[in-house]
Parts: C-alpha cells; sequence; structure tokens
C-alpha cells in the first residue's frame, strides 16, 4: 500500500513542495528561520534497516515532520542501525550526544534499566491504545521520563505496531508440552518467558531470521506481523503462523532526544518535537493497521499460508509464568517498583473498560456476539 | 484523572512556560515570527459546550498545539457552541469565513452531504484504530477532502471516543420486540435504524438529556461512555446501562479549516495545522480511554450502575438493518458511491485482521480465549 501521509496531502495540496534543505536558507525561504539562528543539522540513529517497512519509514516520517514544523530552522537526518552506531547502542548514542536523537524502543536497553521494558512491551499487557492512555493520560510519561533522565535522555513515544503476531513455527504447538526444547528466535521478557515454559529462547537480529529458521538453526521465530514478516519472506521458511501475539500486544516504539540539548531549546522547537513524535506515534500504528491487512490477504491468498491459533492452556500457562517475570522487575529498585504498580493498575482497569467496549464490539461485529 | 499532554509535560520541563500572546510580539519574543508577518489570530468555532470534558478540551488542546507550534504566529482562540455560531453552525461558519477553524463531528453534515456520516461514524462499522488507518493510509481522508472541497473546507482527523456506550435505557432490552415504540434519544444512522426496528428516534441537544430522560419524555437516551456520561448525571435518570455502542463504534472528531486560507498559508504553517490535528487526534482518544476507565469503576462503585449487554439477536438484527441503511447512501452520487466502497472494502480487510491480533488478543488475556 502507498504511503500517504499527512505530509504528503500537504504537499500534494501545495502543487511541487518546498524540499526542508530548500527552506533552511533563512527567512527569505519561508519566513521562520530567525536571521542569526543557525540551521540545527541533526542526526537520527535508529535500530531499523533504513527505510525499513513500518519502523524505518516511521523513523523517515518523524524526521520529516520535524524539519518541515520549523521551516527547516532543525533538518534532521536519519541513519539506519549501523550506519552510523550499531542498532544497539542508540542508547548510548544519544545520551552522550553523538547523535541528537534517537528512534529504538526501549525494551532493547533492559541491561541499562530493566523498567524500560514497561515503556515497549509486556506480555499479556497493554494494546496499543492502552499504552497511550497510560503514556498520556495515567503518568506512564513522566515515570519513562523520570527513568531515562539520569542518562541524559528525554523519552517520547513515537510509533507502535499492534498486536504483533505469535509467530512462525515448523512444527504444531498443541499442548504446552510442545514447548519442551523449542529453540525459538524471541527476545526480551517473552524469551524469558519461554525460558521458564521449558523452550530455548534465542537472540537473534531480524535479517538473520530467514536462513536461521530455513536451516533448522531454529524451529521458530517471532518478527513483526504480516507487514514485517512478508517482506522477511519468513512464509518460505515455516509452515505454521501462529496468532495472537501474546508477548508484544502493542509494543510503542520511542523517539530519545539527548537532554541537555532538548532543554537548551527554544520552547516552539521543543514542542515541535513533542508534538511530531505524538503525531508520528498515530502515523505509524495507523500505517501497520492497514498494511497488516492487506499483507495478511496476501499471505493466505498467494502463499497458502496455514494460521494457527495458540491453544488455550498454553496461553494460560505462558499467562501465569509472564505475571512472575513482570513482577520480578519490581524489585530492582524503588522507581521500578512505582513503575510496575502504575503499569499494572492502569492495565486492570482498562482490561475492565475494554471488555465492555472494544472487544464486545469486536465479538459483536463478527456476528459471534454471545455464542459463549 | 488530571489532563497531562505533551504540551504540559514541555511547559512543566521548562518551568514557567511563555504564554501564547506573549509569544505573539514579534521575533524578540522567540525567534519565530517573521518581522513583517502580522499575527493571525484566528476562531475556532466548536459543536461542543467550551471545556467539555473530552471533546472540548481536546479543541482546546488543538488550538494550544496549534498556537505554541507556530511560536505564536497564529494564535487560536476557542468558542463554545452557541458562543459565536449555534453548534450545528459550524460546517457553515467556517465554510464562509466567519471562523477560520471548527471543530465538529462529520456526521451533523449529512443534510449537506450523506457521505460525510463515513467520515465520523457507521453502525458496526469501524473502531478509532480502523478509522485512522483508513483515513491516513487507506484513500479514506484524499475522499473526504474531495467532499469538503466544494464547500471550500478542508478536513483533518482530530479526535476520537474510543468505542461508545450503547446507552441508558429504563427498561430491560430482551429482544426485538423491546425496541418497539421505543423512544430513544439516537442522532445520525443509528436513530435511522432504530426508525426501522420499531423504535422512535429522537433528536435533542446533549444538555437537555437528562431532563427528557427523567421526565419520561424519552425512554433512552445514548450520549457518549463512562467519561461524558457521568458529568451529565445520566445514571440518576436510567436504571441500566447498555454496552456496546454498536452505532458508533469510534467516531472520529474533525479540524476543519477554510480552504481558501489554508491553501494561502505558508508551508511550515499548513504542516502545523495538519500535525497539530494528527497529534490531537491521538490525544483525546488517550484521554477517553483514561477517563472511561475510572469514570466506569465509578458508576459501578459508587453509582451502582446496572450494565446490560445488549442481546446477540438485537444486535444481529440491527447489523442486518444497519447495512442496508449505510447502502442507501452510496446511491446518492458518485462520489458518494466511491466513499461507500472504499470504507466497506477497508472494514472488510481489517475486520479479518483484526479478528486474529486485536480480538483474539483481548479473549487471550481476558482467560476465555477459546471457550467457545
Amino acid at each position: 500500500m502507498k504511503r500517504r501521509s499527512f505530509l504528503s496531502h500537504a504537499s500534494l495540496a501545495l502543487g511541487a513542495g518546498v524540499t526542508a534543505t530548500a527552506c533552511s536558507q533563512g527567512p527569505s525561504a519561508t519566513g521562520t528561520a530567525k536571521s542569526d539562528e543557525p540551521v540545527r543539522h541533526w542526526k537520527m540513529v535508529t535500530s531499523w534497516p533504513l527505510n525499513f517497512p513500518g519502523l524505518g519509514v516511521g523513523a523517515n516520517t518523524l524526521a520529516e515532520m520535524i524539519t518541515k514544523l520549523s521551516g527547516g530552522r532543525i533538518v534532521v537526518k536519519v541513519y539506519g542501525g549501523g550506519e552510523l552506531v550499531p542498532a544497539f547502542e542508540v542508547f548510548d548514542a544519544v545520551s552522550r550526544g553523538t547523535a541528537e536523537l534517537g528512534h529504538s524502543a526501549s525494551y532493547y536497553w533492559k541491561g541499562k534499566a530493566p523498567a524500560a521494558q514497561f515503556f515497549a512491551a509486556v506480555p499479556f499487557g497493554m494494546n496499543a491504545q492502552e499504552a497511550n492512555g497510560w503514556l498520556y493520560y495515567g503518568g506512564g510519561l513522566e515515570l519513562w521520563r523520570e527513568l531515562y533522565a539520569p542518562f541524559n535522555l528525554v523519552p517520547f513515544p513515537a510509533g507502535n505496531t499492534e498486536v504483533q503476531m505469535g509467530g512462525w513455527f515448523n512444527k504444531e504447538i498443541n499442548s504446552v508440552a510442545d514447548l519442551a526444547g523449542l529453540k525459538m528466535r524471541i527476545p526480551g521478557l517473552g524469551g524469558e518467558v519461554l525460558r521458564r515454559a521449558g523452550g530455548t529462547p534465542v537472540s537473534l537480529p531480524g535479517a538473520e531470521l530467514f536462513t536461521a529458521l530455513q536451516s533448522g538453526t531454529i524451529d521458530a521465530t517471532e518478527w513483526v506481523g504480516p507487514y514485517n514478516d512478508l517482506a522477511f519472506g519468513l512464509h518460505k521458511a515455516a509452515r505454521y503462523y501462529y496468532y495472537p501475539g501474546w508477548h508484544e500486544p502493542g509494543p510503542t516504539l520511542e523517539l530519545m532526544v539527548n537532554k541537555e540539548l532538548y532543554e537548551g531549546l527554544p520552547e516552539d522547537l521543543q514542542q515541535i518535537v513533542a508534538v511530531a513524535a505524538q503525531a508520528a506515534n498515530l502515523d505509524m500504528a495507523s500505517a501497520y493497521v492497514a498494511n497488516n491487512y492487506s499483507k495478511l490477504q496476501s499471505l493466505i491468498n498467494e502463499h497458502d499460508v496455514q494460521l494457527r491459533r495458540f491453544p488455550n492452556d498454553v496461553m494460560a500457562k505462558l499467562q501465569e509464568i509472564s505475571s512472575e517475570v513482570v513482577a520480578e522487575i519490581a524489585e530492582t529498585d524503588e522507581l521500578s517498583g512505582r513503575i510496575y504498580r502504575s503499569y499494572t493498575e492502569f492495565l486492570a482497569g482498562v482490561s475492565e473498560w475494554h471488555e465492555l467496549s472494544e472487544r464486545a464490539y469486536y465479538q459483536v461485529r463478527s456476528g459471534d456476539g454471545q455464542s459463549c
């Protein structure tokens, strides 16, 4: 599906849009740059391949928004993982000011602060709309800022993939016993849950998944969902496509800004960064909605993918283990305990509400509303 | 729950924030206003009471974003419904330029263009995340712009309430027969569906609902959800609170901009309006997530509200009628036909995907994943 964001709409409405670089020449171009204010050239390092569907494109969109909203007073250039710094050094690079901005996912930084994982994805936790409710209106973002402040970083929610798929498997999972010895690429909290259920979690970069799965080095892998999984060709290396993605029910992607730099910005540029991140958050989620459904149809209709739903007792067991794994993070330190309590209290309340609203609505619309 | 948006965060981070008015004095204030560019004082007329929870507060947030992002080059003042123009004349006021901006919901303009209703809410149609997928990445926004262009308006999605509640009833609805003669306040397409099911839909402004329900002038009313319904005290006038809100599964609120004005703006100000609307869209939806759940708990625990779920056969009948009512709009003219086909095709595809992802996830998380 072709990308059509507000930005391209606005450019279309204008005919030939002025490029960000052309805008950055001073007041004579668009009238927004202050004549004695030098143009800020910012680097955005990311944990994704440049232009990668969804995640990388979302980083590009955010960079473009900041550049355009500021009338070229800030010009942002995006770097793929490994171009300027390795994918998993984005946090450190922005912290020390090697790059001004970073686009990543906070669960990669569990080695710095285990509680960072609450701001990306929690197994059996909040989906995208719930996470946004918590972050923007439930105290989540304040806690995230508090967690990142000692690292000289200011975080912003800046994207979401929606509920992911459970992954690609070469054998069927019919009971908890089928997880014993299962060698699966699944990072983070989900991986720890699998380990305690008897499996063997493996960490591998996305680019190596296809080969590892096809060669039998691993028995299964999760990645994202139809939009990204089709791009990697995972359907050619495994037979069964399981749902739902219990381990990542709507991961938030993050924008990190060097804190010293952010606090030195004029207020309007601070607002531009914050509001662009919020718009980019919804923009990426919307791209996943549209592309996941069209790619799912392609996987089913053109590639004969076998969809499988995880059995109920397997889900129940993994949910039980997840509660333990997540609760352990609360023991790390005082702040981790506060983050855990804030997250779990919001989750309990919003789950009750979404049972009546979102979930009941899906049931009614599908026509099997009260069959059970 | 206290409102905590990015804007207030940024102000907190800065200590005392510079007010929009102070920013609007020219380059010496924040360095963003061009010295020969006069400050634009814009009026935003709305269909809501000023500062009304969710809807009115969402309009304020958007106005504040535009003012702050532009460094005060645009200063937006919000007017409640009836202050400058009546609530239901927002469309005309912005069209003719009496006001520069309008904040409303497109289903109010079905008298101008019946297909406008697709851009707000469709019974048994898309929820918030699906509507955003269609609007931003499924061709929906292009169609909306085409529909509004002859009225000299540019529309932007600018908020969402999530799935609403089904409404407040003074008798139980146990079968389709219980709808016969039911006098219910329910506007738009939902009202037409009720009429064909044997009921009597009534149109009343929100402010009159409590009295009409308490006095028995009406038997039932829908409004929004716990956040807004509690504010109106509807639980004191009716016994049963029904779910889910089949008639409004995630209405999009709209920003309308006078088209001639919008097209004459410098590109960076166009981007500021577009991106602020997209951020405000997510911001309002997030406020509803957080506040609906906390107010639902208050309704149940403090006010002993009786929750009721619509019976399955009632939902099935209303869904059947809804399909007919919605399809009739396609007959209006060529553009309406294209809008109808675009909407229904996206809905069919995204429903299939969300059955596997969002809905299956809700089921798994609640622990009754495959009991049926």
